[in-house]
């Protein structure tokens, strides 16, 4: 059994190329919840959404969200309502918003939900929410405190991020699915998502590190840093802000003592040494992720090398 | 100020046509709202929105329901996560839904809904639902008692009607403003929608009777039934079972001392008579609604024919 940390597209690209790597209901995928969010009265998880989709096979593949082919109709009479269409949603993707929040409204957990929406697409593998408690992820910016959307989607990432809080994550509790997964797992991948906001919450909520800690399996991580620049989104400007080296061993640094080994893209290969120096064993391959091909080909080679490590990592038995 | 009481698609038409026939915000219509229910967690309320689409505009020319051009993907993958289908909605209409369950669940009332999304879409007209407290049509049938949409549109009306009941209304206040409305009207039309599960429930909410008998106004019903048949829909089959008379003589004596005057079609005429009978004035017209200019020029007739009525219905003053 195989488990990944991911949030949304860049983890969800390494969660299908893992899927395809292992057998079927090999791989458990713990999703990111920090960005979760109210619109229209309805639970939007745009993470968890996003992996599901991918891992079904029907995710838009040139934006990474959204499900492939979907249209507008529902949004466009929004806003034909009055109301403000800033983030966009699918017809068909309004379905999982909508039967989500029907069934969050019943009293079921976001886990179960979630279990339900991913068997009905036929997904061979497990998504688990890090939690099924409220996190809300909040950034800092010279504008004030913004909800993560509003930074994220509303003002498209314009805003230089001071700071990240994620309220609610004191007192939420990890999904016991997701902990018992990491304590059984033969590797545990962490995806090249964002380190900050993406990978962030699921090693904040109480009980991760932990379990990872305690795990006997090696933890890998893949960077979402490639020749200093991130694949999509706004992590590399955020790890700059936040005073971070924007690069692969900046990646490594974040993840000192949580990690028995890197993977970095053959561009940064001269940084391998200073990554090893931070007690990570290095692979060194093409990380970025195109087609389904790249997806199932890096995969591979991540779980060739998790394969290849004893976890040396602080506090690994 | 005109009043119109209606259901859906029949009564849809005749407000249309009234809206056109009169100036500008002079029409208010008091929709039945015991056919709403709950699907997906969302709140339908399929009369509402009928009158709503319809003086918008926008209602589908074909089914008299929905957004005219409604697409169906929201549907459709919501039956790709195994939910059944069986209620038709379109995307559009889905905006409507998702956007007046959210707002009832911020705790607005459903007149206050219903005039957000009415002024929204530019509707000179006041909509107004019979009640904001909750009334259900349950349908008693020989294979047992059954919500009203799954009696409608499940099972396709095919159930025989052994009796009908509105759950909730004995508790339920009829809406202040249609009650005031009522009371300085100078017509109240009763739309041609079926009497019994359309008009039955704003004729059973308390207050609406007595509002309708204290009225100065001449009170004037448009037959639904033509020629001993429905227009559209269950009525003249649930007439029958119900021990009524098939015709409009039959919906003459449902509204025995209620109204002032009967509209009922050519094909009728033989009947004005034994309605007369019934201390009901008769006008004699074609009453059967096609397209836009029918329902205007239906209104005028129906709005000249009030003006010549004294009220003399009982408890009239």
């Amino acid at each position: 059994m195989i488990v990944a940390l991911a949030g949304g597209v860049g983890g969800a690209k390494m969660a299908q190329g893992l899927q395809q790597a292992l057998p079927s209901g090999d791989l458990t995928v713990v999703v990111n919840t920090a960005d979760d969010f109210a619109l229209y009265g309805l639970h939007i998880s745009p993470d968890l959404d996003t992996v599901m989709y991918t891992l079904a096979g029907i995710a838009d593949p040139v934006n990474g969200w959204g499900v492939a082919g979907d249209t507008r109709q529902t949004l466009d009479a929004i806003a034909r309502y009055g109301r403000d269409p800033w983030f966009l949603l699918g017809d068909q993707d309004f379905a999982t918003h909508i039967l989500r929040t029907e069934r969050l409204r019943e009293g079921a957990p976001l886990s179960a939900v979630t279990a339900e929406l991913a068997s009905a697409l036929g997904i061979p593998s497990r998504i688990v929410p890090m939690t099924d408690d409220q996190v809300a992820t909040k950034i800092e910016t010279p504008a004030g405190r913004l909800d993560f959307q509003d930074y994220f989607v509303g003002r498209r990432q314009s805003d230089d991020v001071l700071g990240v809080a994620f309220a609610g994550i004191d007192t939420a509790r990890a999904h016991p699915v997701a902990l018992a997964a990491i304590a059984e797992a033969e590797a545990v991948v962490i995806a090249p998502s964002n380190p900050i906001v993406s990978i962030g919450p699921i090693l904040g909520t109480p009980g991760v590190r932990e379990a990872l800690a305690a795990a006997a399996a090696p933890v890998v991580a893949v960077s979402p840093i490639v020749g200093g620049k991130a694949l999509k989104g706004p992590a590399a400007k955020m790890l700059e802000t936040l005073g971070h080296e924007v690069s692969a061993l900046g990646v490594a640094r974040l993840y000192e003592g949580l990690v028995d080994g890197l993977v970095i893209d053959e561009i940064d290969r001269n940084l391998a040494p200073e990554i090893a120096a931070c007690g990570q064993r290095v692979l060194v391959t093409g990380t970025v992720m195109g087609d389904g091909e790249d997806r199932r080909r890096l995969a591979d080679e991540v779980l060739d090398f998790a394969a290849t490590l004893t976890p040396e990592r602080a506090g690994a038995r």
